[in-house]
């Protein structure tokens, strides 16, 4: 069922962005610890995975129900979703 | 119209395509003639940039017509679709 | 001087990190408030790019120091060095 | 030996991008021949993820020779050098 399914993908995607905060918490300890530059450089690029994790999450939830509903329902915001889509993915590519 | 602004956006990418081809035939000439390092690290910097457009070219394509249409078509192949477009983006991001 | 030079960068990284850090929980605030999924990618694209450029300067800071200090005393501990900063930068770029 | 080692990663460097000039040309092919979007994109996302190993293999070869040989001989130039790296794994990162 969509909303439920919805409903569980939110909660993945707030548990996701709440274990990444504490990762930024811990990579800012390591900074003040002076721990080896290229062990916090190697937290850097995991954090940095995570996040493309939730931003690929959010973008299934976008065109799974925002756009879906859009196209389902006919008239021209089913294109204007699919651009506006593809307009946040291509800033997610270039980031 | 649909299929003629298909037959643009393909020609756009050929286009694009070619170019790149051309870019990479010019860095492979860079390396032969021993040509500064940095500066034949901006221009692989540069391709992959333009690699990058391209793929958000062909994403906008998919989502616009070969999603857009299983979608419009009701069913469960419209889901099937959504998930296949969300993975291959994944691939993108994480390349 | 160098040594205040590496005070000034560390303060400056830290200083990105609590603010990425607060971004994150912001994030988070908005996929409670249902806000709408291309908004919050957004954010997630411009937390990525924050913690990019902490990255990069971690790796300024890691060849200005580190490295230097390693090549400069000569012996095979400079190659190893590089070495070890190649593969950092390495997972950076395919994160 | 750096130089034999220097020609050997010349080589390969070379190697790689008459490769990826290939693939290049493969994916032009495949998009005039209406190709599935989807196997269009992964070509991409390979040729991408490809070319972001000979920008690694180029990083690792002017830390080795060119960075290297400018901290060693003392002097400005060896911090020159290093800020010059950074800025284009910077642009690298960034692509």
């Amino acid at each position: 069922m969509i909303v439920a399914g919805y409903e569980m993908e939110k909660d993945q995607i707030s548990a996701r962005l709440a274990r990444i905060e504490g990762q930024v918490r811990g990579i800012a300890r390591m900074v003040d610890e002076d721990r080896y530059c290229i062990e916090v450089l190697d937290q850097v690029s995991a954090v940095t995975k995570a996040l493309q994790q939730v931003a690929i999450g959010l973008v299934h939830e976008h065109l799974a129900h925002c756009v879906t509903d859009a196209v389902a329902g006919g008239g021209p915001s089913g294109a204007e979703k699919i651009d506006e889509a593809a307009e946040a993915i291509a800033r997610l590519v270039r980031s």
